[in-house]
């Protein structure tokens, strides 16, 4: 049935008046979304930005450019409307919503943001497990949470974005661990480290991986001993979103290490994923790879909060365009190639 | 005083609750699109989108895979909307001017298309000039024509697009004239030719630059000899929208060449150029380089009709809204590094 709709959604494209293969990669999107959403109409509004908040007890080890105070910083700045998610959704007509999973501060008092905060910041993955199986479940469920209030609320795609000084750390120990892929090749700048950091942060991520040995097949007991709450929860967003029949596009490095523990938790939501972004980062080619992904973009972020998934928005919208309102050959009276 | 006004600009940017450099291209494009409307506040709406149309007469060598009858139905099928510039531009919130310049057929009874017909497609440039200089002044006039009713009517930002089968010829033929390059690494498959026909496009274009050798010093000369009247008039607009103000968003390999022209025409409007998308198309390469440009997007696309450079539009409105709306470190009370 998906095979035979795959035949027709790529006929489809194939009358546009146009070569074949002419528009690239937007017509294998348009295939794809139309594939995912059983429909020769695909679309994807309304869109909601979810962005998960967290702090990393491996931050401890110096490990980011940036002081862990930024995250709540940061928390408060989306709040407020003036963080680049804000202005990127707002000019790519997104909804933003901000959840609180484990920020080590008390934002309650915080108006604008959804409070699901699991514990403050997760422990330091270098010497203790980052969640307990039952904080990990808590995360899970919290990203679940909010995939199902988008879905309740009418939207057809949720963009997963997040904000924890430190996860550049935690997503390289969890692609490392996944893909069995040593440290030097999954661990990167981040915010940008200097080399005495970087060097000290793959130490840690390799002291890491020796203290959490775990098989693929463990995939919960790895990401709850190397992951971030925040982590955890685009996870939890991920499978229910996906389950919910919404199309989940994919930010940069921190994102997709997300979804590559959703994606071995739950390997049937792999076709609801768009890749929005290649991120500078290192690990992030690591993390494609193992997914078979090709992002839409290149634009050397390296920023999260899920910039680059809105900003791959219009391709999505312009796939589902083409497929709905491009005329056909037949219709517009155009002659086919000489040699057909 | 643009040497410190890019300055300023960057300045701006670094000040935005962010790592820096960390929004990538975006950041690069912001500042050079401030530079250029000398604005720390810059804009890109409102959008046209010029579609020039013209024929070949190198199309009678059998250099492309559909007849040349297919420039006439596809400027029916842009005045009838059902194009993929027409759909992308709905769906991407921009106008749509379809100019004839030189297409081979009577189309005086298409409305909704500006009339502006030169001669009935060029010379074949295999065995004669493609224009008369005369004929090359008049579509250099029609594109600066359509460049002026875009600024007279408000709009910020020009696309330069094109439809003319056997354009990637002429296209080609101009890189190697104006670059230096062999014909191998400039002429390409077009819109899918086969092996044989890739062989003799490259014969054709290697035996056109032998019959019209020129210097790059004489650039209008190469132009008429070599180029298209859609390809011409594409380097009026970009020459005439640019000394307007506007800017200038260049689509593929086709309206890469005629900037290539347009530029060593009038070097100053290289400012007000913004490169959209990398084609699949070979001599796409060798252009940007000599320009040296960087596309923004890289999506596979070898369409034309401006399809490349509309989808980059929202990247342009991301980089103006992040320099216009975004909050700064001391307006958030964000830390900065902590190595600052």
């Amino acid at each position: 049935m998906t095979a035979d709709f795959r035949v027709l959604a790529q006929a489809a494209i194939d009358a546009k008046t146009k070569p074949l293969g002419a528009l690239g990669a937007l017509e294998a999107l348009a295939v794809d979304l139309a594939v995912w959403q059983r429909t020769l109409q695909p679309s994807v509004d309304p869109v909601r930005v979810l962005v998960f908040g967290a702090d990393h007890g491996v931050a401890a080890e110096g490990v980011s450019a940036y002081p862990a105070e930024v995250t709540a910083q940061m928390m408060a700045g989306f709040a407020a409307g003036g963080a680049a998610i804000n202005v990127l959704a707002r000019t790519l007509d997104a909804q933003v919503e901000v959840i609180d999973v484990g920020v080590a501060a008390d934002l309650e008092a915080l108006a604008g943001i959804v409070h699901a905060k699991v514990r403050r910041g997760s422990g330091n993955l270098r010497i203790e497990p980052a969640m307990t199986p039952r904080e990990m479940e808590r995360a899970l469920a919290a990203g679940a949470a909010a995939a199902t209030r988008a879905a309740d609320a009418g939207c057809r795609t949720i963009c997963l974005g997040e904000m924890g000084i430190g996860n550049t750390t935690s997503a390289a120990a969890l692609v490392s661990a996944f893909t069995g892929t040593e440290p030097a090749q999954t661990v990167g700048r981040g915010t940008g480290v200097d080399d005495a950091k970087l060097v000290h942060k793959r130490e840690v991520v390799a002291e890491a991986l020796v203290r959490h040995p775990g098989s693929d097949a463990d995939a919960r007991a790895l990401l709850g001993a190397l992951g971030g709450l925040e982590i955890a929860a685009m996870a939890g967003a991920a499978i229910a979103g996906a389950e919910r029949g919404l199309t989940v596009v994919v930010d940069g490095f921190i994102a997709t290490a997300a979804v590559l523990a959703a994606v071995r938790m739950q390997p049937s939501i792999r076709s609801g994923l768009v890749f929005a972004h290649r991120s500078a980062e290192t690990g992030h080619r690591v993390a494609l790879d193992a997914l078979e992904a090709v992002p839409l973009l290149d634009l050397g972020l390296r920023l999260g909060e899920g910039t680059g998934a809105v900003l791959a928005l219009p391709l999505l919208r312009a796939a589902c365009a083409v497929l709905r309102e491009m005329a056909t050959f037949e219709i517009a009276g155009v002659a086919e190639r000489i040699d057909d």
